[in-house]
């Protein structure tokens, strides 16, 4: 298998234990877990692939996407209490899926379009879209809205992989490359705080403040 | 009409009642009663045919299902305060729904791939989303996260049909069984509170107990 | 520039802005000013295109639409704090996007189909969609669940365009009083909190208090 290949079913796999995880967090049935974990874990990809108008999507074509979903939904199932913090594991695999994704999502789109700006939009668009997705669909709040740096991670990595790959580079290294550089973005930002700092910070007011 | 032609319909309007009965909860216009209702009654088979590639999606090439949508729409404006209680009728039409969409989902995913597992993804994938869509741009609680059984119902019509018709049931058999099946769990779970033992229940904590 | 590549690209610019708009109430950093900006300029269109089948999508095609959803991005992340009012900019520009986007949608949806039902539908549908897509997102109360008209401007300007194009119009004709149409309803909604009656208005109880 590629490294482009492992990387296609690790993203999918990690997304889709994220996805168990909230619904863990939210006391699910098992079926829950396994709709959650495949939600999350096709989520982003189902999104690639079609506004990049590759149809059926890829887990039509290869049905062993959702069975690597299915898995792993059950593995949380029986082993999600032996996690002293679920949500500190959940925003761990996440940030693995993020990387992972971010260079399936710029390879998918480099390859389909050829452009370089569409591949970095749908790298971090892709990266960043399971888990927006498990978050709204789990009533979690959103991962896209903490304080820390997480859009950016997605968006470094899909650019990495992208001008490497431009420039020449073998795959496996620019893929290599472009998931590192994500999930040590990520990860730094997990495990030391990084955050940009913010323009003139100041919060919203309710709409019934603001208008009448 | 044949059957499965039948519940593709009875799905689609069943499914826009309940978009519009949640209008009537949030105490939206008319106009908002009519969106609400086409969005959750084509929303399940719109992403059913953009997975599948079958594109454009059903209720471009015939525009009937619009209309149906729209009479729901306005039925339901106009006879909403006429029943005690709107959540108890919504959550039983989007059982009637559920069940009429996971056998359709699956029907088309069959055709179209020839893979029964797709069949039962898109069974179950096309039941629950147009639900989950409608909770989500009408802020309701998702019907997804309450504890009795819903996945769970779709899957199993959804499965049903399936191996039926793999075994070569005819259509209408299997289409029947599969909509009864999924009926008679979801009505279960409503009427009787049913619901699967939930494995070591222990709710999330909230993101900023955890970290940091 | 025909007037409708110009509706196009500003109902984009608009868009991209009110979802920068979003990002600075709630204090993101500068990649999620960006990030918003692009699903919500973007979101409408993209809907819209995959519905009718028209992949890949539009800013795959010409990622020119991705550079002016960028510069709004930047542009609103450096001046947002000049205005006193960031979440009434962000409803007028939101009124502006809604009218371009009617046109829009209903332009691309007759041409591809030639049903002026479907370019109603369609014209309505990506309309709204971008606006919906960004408040549940950003986590913001829907822009849709607000008393005022908001649904029935976007339809209003998507029935003038079609049906004066049907009739023969010049498209530069139909498609100026389709936007100013949506505008006029929108902005007066807005100004002088024009509102439909509601009917026999009752509030939703919550699920709780429903079932059991």
């Amino acid at each position: 298998m590629t490294l482009l290949g492992f990387l296609d079913y690790a993203g999918v796999a990690v997304f889709a234990a994220t996805g168990a995880l909230s619904a863990s967090r939210k006391e699910l049935d098992v079926i829950g877990f396994l709709f959650l974990a495949a939600v999350t874990g096709i989520g982003g990809g189902t999104l690639r692939d079609v506004v990049l108008g590759s149809l059926p999507v890829f887990w039509v074509v290869d049905p062993g996407y959702i069975l690597v979903c299915v898995s792993m939904g059950a593995l949380v199932f029986f082993t999600a209490h032996l996690f002293e913090s679920r949500y500190r594991l959940l925003i761990w695999l996440d940030a693995v899926g993020l990387s992972a994704y971010c260079v399936m999502g710029a390879a998918k789109g480099l390859a389909a379009s050829g452009s370089p700006t569409v591949a970095i939009v749908t790298g971090t668009l892709t990266a960043a879209a399971g888990g927006i997705l498990r978050d709204i669909i789990a009533g979690e709040p959103s991962v896209l809205l903490r304080p820390e740096i997480y859009v950016t991670a997605g968006l470094a990595g899909a650019c990495v992989f992208t001008g490497a790959t431009v420039a020449g580079t073998p795959v496996v290294v620019a893929s290599g490359a472009g998931a590192l550089t994500a999930f040590a973005i990520r990860g730094g930002a997990l495990r030391f705080g990084w955050a940009f700092p913010r323009y003139k910070p100041r919060p919203g007011r309710s709409p019934e403040d603001v208008l009448r």
